[in-house]
């Protein structure tokens, strides 16, 4: 299934539990936000993780990184955009900018980078054991979710 | 093993990521305390939890309470004192006070309700299927762990 | 504001993050769960969290329980149905229900009762001082939201 | 206060609500770890961040990354080694090691970058209005902390 519109973004509101002490969310919980937002992606586009992960397609975090600018606060509704950025057989990687649903302010850009593994901690190469993902993933390369305010 | 002497309660520093805007420790984080504490006491008596599961013994939560009563900030340090407070063979229970470690001061107090099961999540008595835990597990029923400030 | 309409259940999906090596929810994120519903509903009742905090009603918890019935996995989707089951102008409480969406089992039930204090963490009386919470709470009293599968 | 001997790593357990239903440590945990290695760390070296924090020091976190080599499990002792790499006045940062204390295997590796700010949220020289901070740092910048198995 190759979308022929636009898919759009993840948007989530704060938690007040993701807030810490200097009334802000703790740094952490951005990085659990991408993965909330993977998660919904591969839900959108017809493949959802809970099934990949049931068909023996599990998908590790090799790294991540995220640079914050500006602070997120309980009560902020915030929309985490998506690429995927690379998808070479035996690793992918997606890029995520954290918008404030209200003024459109950047709060936060990160990436991360995951391979599949089998239920023994394999890795798998997707392009020969999982074509049908390797072929999604390939044709959805650059292609940013969208949010508009 | 029957432990002659008292067992020492769990000690722990508040992390920063566990206080909310409140400036506090987020209530949710008790029943996690509770859960470090419950970890630490099977493994001060000899049955780290670890390998409870390795041999099949898997002990979920059936139920859990906790009555806030003063704030945890961070910066404090806290003991989760600990007694086991039933062991039928189906179901075990655990009450717990946090107190403050440099003003003695009670935090927060609470209960939780365990049963064990196996791996396909079937219940075990572990009278009959476990007694070496049961055994274990009746001697110290009603034996609180010890705090000294 | 008192709706005329049944106020609708919050709903949300499993994080992946949420679940523990049990493969299923770890038992302290129920706890933030009934957070999320109580702040749900605040917004639905036209009294947002946020702004009652910003107008100085903070509204700590002062005893939380739940109790677990069957286990709840990632690809769930659940519903909290929550009920203000007291409001006294000191207290105020809630109880909960987590609700499976697809099959409508009963994954938890939990209460958990709160008072409001102000900015210096003194009690206040809402009934005094902040009579439209009283008032508007008062009248929501034993009504639960609606949840249908 | 310049440490003349090398200051000891922090060491702690995996806690069981940090796995996830992969059996392994959720990855956003181990930024979690990061931050718990810096608050370590800041009262090994005689300033407490607490303190620092009621002195009007803040310090939000800029940009943190990890990459993840092998996978922790629910029982493993860690290690986070840490140095701090860099402390120009208004940044200062840290890279991260993250040892398996049995096997003395590397499970990750990560940075993070901060800065000063003040309880306005401003950014502070701490060159200037925290020099005993500066030159305490700039005399520790390479040192990295110390772990044997």
């Amino acid at each position: 299934m190759v979308p022929e519109t636009k898919i759009p973004a993840y948007v989530r509101d704060v938690k007040y539990y993701e807030t810490d002490r200097m009334g802000i969310v703790h740094h952490s919980n951005y990085i659990r936000w991408f993965e909330e937002a993977r998660i919904d992606y591969f839900g959108k586009v017809g493949t959802p993780y809970v099934k990949m992960e049931e068909e023996g397609f599990v998908a590790p975090v090799l790294s991540v990184e995220c640079n914050f600018r500006s602070m997120t606060r309980f009560g902020d509704r915030v929309a985490i955009v998506l690429t995927l950025t690379e998808c070479t057989g035996v690793r992918f990687g997606f890029s995520y900018r954290v918008i404030d649903c209200t003024t459109g302010a950047l709060r936060a850009s990160g990436k991360s980078e995951h391979c599949f593994i089998d239920g023994k901690g394999m890795p798998i190469n997707f392009k020969k054991m999982g074509k049908k993902y390797f072929d999604l993933f390939s044709s959805l390369v650059g292609v940013e979710t969208m949010f508009e305010p």
